[in-house]
């Protein structure tokens, strides 16, 4: 497994392109393009450009439109159901976001609810834009069923994420960004590449049984929620993920649990939707909306501080705050560049030359 | 283990009792005894009429206000900080949820973070208060630390619950009320009397070590988050542990981490406190405010329907609806009485001579 190092810039100019020949607005783009680069500069990295021809051959399926008319359907001063009239997640959900904090800005908080969207990218994203104003960020959506809830043999849910985005003093944000799932999808390719069992508990086979097979979901396997099984709180996960599916998109009327849309071009949506595209739910919320910011963060400094010196099991091992290593990962990827492992640098200038766009990188 | 059937009423007569002897006022008294008999009739026996010597404890050490002056310390048009004035929290959590709905009522949300606080029983009652209104509710409170963060020998969180209610249609609501820890305590109690070892992954001894102890708590062990260890997600609860303290706790003001004071009265709090009693975050949102009413219960009873209906692993085990059990319990025991274990009728006999009201019960 071989990564090559590419510059912010680059990388932005490249996926910005992708976007442009897809028939993004500059704007839009521009956005989209801010959305993957923060995931990968974050070391998220099977949330950035790994995914940007997945979005393209959405795209190609007209699954994904480029020129959304995206607009709020229903609202009330600090309430919204958005429509994001099937474009990308990534411009969708900043879009639900910036409508979450100008509701917070007037009346304290504000709470929008997204239907027919796609794949938002690191829920992160958007939770931050809201840290950036001294709020509170709370970001959700739902995604492809691929998780069994608990005593269930079925993928009804999603690996559904959950993000609250906290603006801190002197320490980095606080980021509680994480899949409602014991391993996300990602954990497991990293196993398939290296040809490795993954441990028991994140997976069962068809049949519900535990199984330490990372290819297990390509045969009617299920990914378990965060809790494993039952006497370990997997109903937990499975409640967390619930609520997540709820709030994203029984709320603003996407398709929820099994009906979710899949993430891969070559599996086609159902046929009986109960909903449009897929949900998200962002959330906003002032943070002197309750006390004086410096207040706030003052005791979250103090918080901070005191669990980074928690006494440790292991002395090499620190207590992490959450969001912590990403905002590590952010500033020695800004300026060191970002490395990306070369399967993914081949499928771009794939992408590259099907598009016609100038490859990122020429290898050989 | 012997258990002796109590009627919903003479539950309600006997904590309205000790509740008035401790100087609370008709309507605290009465609010304070809906809300234990609520946890004892939805099952959750370890938050009812068991806890009632515990609160009369605090009480004695005037850890606990009976007359407190409850009130709104800020706020804008959607959010609210408000002071328990060391008040029972199953007083102040109502009376803050009531304002988070009023909020609602007007604006479409309402948020309210709750500081000088105490335990405020079953997170369930209060989120269900906003689902009675046709609103989505959310109540959450941290709690004396017994959790370890991931990699942490210490005990610096709570149990520390969430809870997210829902509204359905022909169905009851959906209900995830959840500790953020792998087993709560009460699970621990449980194996303690049936001297059973309990499975690995609910806590860790002094040391770190992985343990099936059910006494290691009292050997300086700590329970462990949601996910149990880092391969299973352990991160993922502590960062919801986490969530749940800055909400409840660094937003409004009270203490957080390892300095929230002790529910059990034969421990003093912190010398050093950071923040004032303990914290709460209630929070409610109109349906309405998305999308017609109706439409999401439809939607929601869809939801249910098709969950309840998975294919499970074992035919005797369906899949079980967040909320579900609890509601069959609640009809059942309004109906045919409220199980009690001998020894909390024993425990309450004792406080019922000790503060001179009549007995629950006459034991021979």
């Amino acid at each position: 497994m071989n990564f090559i190092n590419i510059t912010e810039q680059k990388l932005r100019t490249f996926t910005y392109s992708i976007f442009k020949r897809m028939g993004c607005s500059d704007e839009h783009a521009t956005l989209a393009t801010d959305v993957l680069i923060k995931s990968d500069l974050r070391g998220i990295d099977s949330h950035g450009v790994a995914r940007l021809s997945g979005y393209v051959r959405l795209w190609e399926k007209k699954r994904i439109n480029p020129t959304p008319n995206v607009k709020i359907v229903h609202e009330t001063p600090t309430t919204a159901t958005v429509d994001g009239d099937a474009g990308l997640g990534l411009v969708v959900a900043p879009f639900a976001m910036k409508i979450a904090i100008e509701k917070a800005e007037k009346y304290g908080s504000g709470w929008v609810s997204v239907k027919n969207s796609n794949h938002f990218g690191i829920a992160g994203y958007h939770a931050l834009m809201a840290v950036e104003k001294d709020m509170i960020g709370i970001s959700m959506t739902n995604a492809s069923p691929l998780v069994a809830p608990t005593f269930s043999s079925e993928r009804l849910l999603g690996t559904n994420p959950m993000c609250y985005a906290f603006p801190a003093g002197k320490y980095p944000p606080v980021v509680v960004d994480m899949a409602t799932a014991a391993a996300a999808n990602g954990k497991l390719e990293i196993a398939q590449r290296a040809n490795e069992n993954i441990p028991s508990g994140w997976v069962q086979n068809r049949n519900g049984e535990n199984s330490n097979n990372p290819n297990e979901l390509k045969s009617g396997g299920s990914l378990l929620p965060l809790g494993s099984d039952k006497d370990h709180g997997s109903h937990k996960g499975y409640g967390l993920s619930a609520t997540v599916d709820i709030l994203s998109a029984v709320l603003s009327g996407a398709n929820f649990g099994p009906w979710v849309p899949p993430f891969v071009a070559f599996l086609e949506p159902p046929t009986d939707p109960v909903g449009e595209g897929i949900g998200h739910f962002l959330g906003a919320m002032r943070v002197d909306g309750f006390r004086p910011t410096q207040d706030f963060k003052d005791n979250l400094d103090i918080w901070i501080t005191r669990f980074k010196n928690a006494e440790t099991i292991d002395p090499d091992k620190k207590v992490i705050i959450p969001g912590e290593p990403e905002y590590a990962f952010e500033r020695e990827r800004k300026i060191n560049g970002i490395p990306i492992i070369d399967v993914v640098v081949n499928d771009l200038n794939v992408l590259a030359e099907k598009l016609g766009v100038e490859k990122l990188i020429n290898q050989n």
